[in-house]
């Protein structure tokens, strides 16, 4: 596989939907990797089963607040700086690029990034969708070190992070991106192919290219035809009344109110998200929490929308996915589980909670 | 000429005097000196100009609020830490210390790290003294580079930023030290002792020894004795009466109010710092500015008080030496001048203002 033109645009709107909202609005990194590929060509899609165990992976993406990086944009060289300073750090080449998670701008950002350094892109992320913050990387539940991190912006200012943990990773990082205006581009985690076997979740590149592929076929009920993909419970569909959302500390918080609408007039729903929505609520009961994938789509396209994105007035469906089984784990939900967001409540499947 | 126990002493509370009350209280670095001295002997002192043109020079030194060095201690292996990060990005080794600045802890902890890698001390450092931002140091004067800057910590934790300029050095490394607890260890402006020459303030550690020495010696009117090493202008003795700090955002700033003793009772003076002793104002007048060098001397002993050990009660003397002359240029009175620092009026030199 490959990845061209045309499941380029798949790819941009699958990614969103697995996203969970977060990831930042992809249409800059989908710009640039359009860009990169007219001009060099498509990038090659590779398993991770398909590397040498000594070949060198590059896990790389955007790190900040997503309604930062819609106005900071990058200088399309980051990649290539982040490479270079790798290859310098371990004095060997990188082989394959990944997307360190699977979502919005870091889902195709990295494929422009591939596509100059003519490098493949892996078929997996360290994610299985997007989380806000460094340790919600499946590595760190193997413990595995996000450094050395390398930082980089479109100053071309390079800051490497080597850190005694990966929570400490997270501060370090997070406040250098907060002083860098909000967003800046990184890579974490580097590792070998042979050691990113066990933490990568696979085959995601593929399946957001599919998912976008479904969404662009649409139908009579775009997201029924979703569902052919993954598996979607959905939970409620209404039109947005109220947003929050304030950026600071290098993440954006806030909230949306959901009126119901047709079948579910009379219902309210509240979403609340860092980054990316973490819980969608009920008459204060959980409907569906981290770690499961919570979207919006829209009501007409079933494209997704990311939390920068949410507008007054918005008709939209929100459902939810299944979250990668490593993240419903005891290891992976003391990471990116509800309490690991502060909420006061377990994880319940949404599978469960809706059968 | 080397450092042994017994200048040791000399050169900590010389530099102190030479700080303008910055740099931290030289305690622990003294100590931590001590100790390396009694494991590995004496450090060589050598002149820059004894160096060859390619011999890689080290400046080093503590970045961050004085107020939180004195509870944060080093661990001791930062200097190596620092040392082996640069010889790695350089590809050769370091062939000499030196403090960036001239002041407190960081007049003698560059004394220990020397000591226990084996490699001499310049008798030089980047300041003539101690200030506290990162692009006031002399090079950045003339157009050189902070970057890469190596921080660590006590935790072994390395950072290195390789910034666009020495503005963006001095804010991504000062949120960093935030982000570390308030302050940590680092190397600033790598370069060649060649390039070292024409930035170098030289012979100030020779001459902070000496300052040590004529403290110690003391006499019937101890300042008088200092005033033989370095010409010293007496802005004025008194009591503190009050004392401001305050310790957020790497830094320490607050203020000191000294009522008049003796010949000045009746006088009241103004004491402004960040980290450093700024000016000391009288009926809203400037009486001294930055960039000339305005230190407490404990009136009885003539030890320099360092900002953060200013204390309700203590008898001092306010005395100020004239700024080494790099400094009072228009480019150097730019970059430390009273204005760098917000104040709204020009810098008379204190000798040329008490004449």
């Amino acid at each position: 596989m490959q990845i061209d033109l045309d499941n380029l645009a798949s790819l941009s709107l699958g990614c969103t939907v697995f996203a969970g909202g977060g990831g930042g609005d992809p249409r800059i990194g989908e710009l640039s990797a359009r860009e990169a590929i007219r001009r060099v060509g498509p990038v090659p899609v590779v398993s991770i089963d398909d590397c040498g165990d000594d070949d060198l992976v590059l896990p790389c993406g955007m790190i900040g607040a997503p309604t930062v990086m819609i106005e900071k944009i990058p200088n399309g060289a980051e990649g290539r700086v982040i490479r270079e300073t790798y290859e310098r750090h371990f004095g060997r080449p990188v082989k394959a690029v990944m997307p360190f998670e699977m979502g919005g701008i870091n889902g195709v950002l990295p494929v422009a990034w591939a596509a100059y350094a003519g490098l493949p892109l892996l078929d997996a992320d360290f994610m299985g969708r997007a989380f806000p913050e460094l340790q919600m990387l499946t590595p760190h539940l193997f413990g595995m070190s996000g450094s050395p991190a390398v930082i980089t912006d479109e100053r071309m200012q390079t800051m490497i992070f080597n850190t005694r943990d990966n929570i400490w990773l997270e501060k370090l990082v997070r406040n250098c991106v907060a002083s860098l205006g909000g967003s800046a581009c990184g890579g974490l985690y580097p590792m070998t192919a042979g050691q990113a076997r066990r933490p990568a979740i696979t085959g995601t590149v593929s399946t957001a290219i599919r998912m976008g592929d479904a969404i662009r076929r649409g139908g009579e009920d775009p997201i029924a035809t979703i569902s052919e993909v993954a598996p979607v419970t959905r939970l409620g569909q209404g039109k947005v009344v109220d947003i929050q959302r304030r950026t600071s500390g290098g993440f954006v918080r806030g909230s949306a109110i959901v009126e119901g609408l047709g079948a579910d007039k009379g219902r309210l729903f509240r979403l609340e998200f860092q980054n990316e929505n973490l819980v969608v609520l009920e008459d204060g009961e959980p409907l569906a929490t981290v770690p499961d994938i919570i979207t919006l789509l829209d009501l007409h396209t079933a494209h997704g929308i990311v939390t920068e994105g949410i507008r007054y007035g918005q008709r939209i469906e929100i459902v939810a996915f299944p979250a990668p089984p490593i993240w419903t784990t005891p290891e992976g939900l003391a990471a990116v589980g509800p309490r690991a967001f502060g909420y006061d409540f377990d994880y319940v499947s949404v599978v469960e909670r809706h059968a």
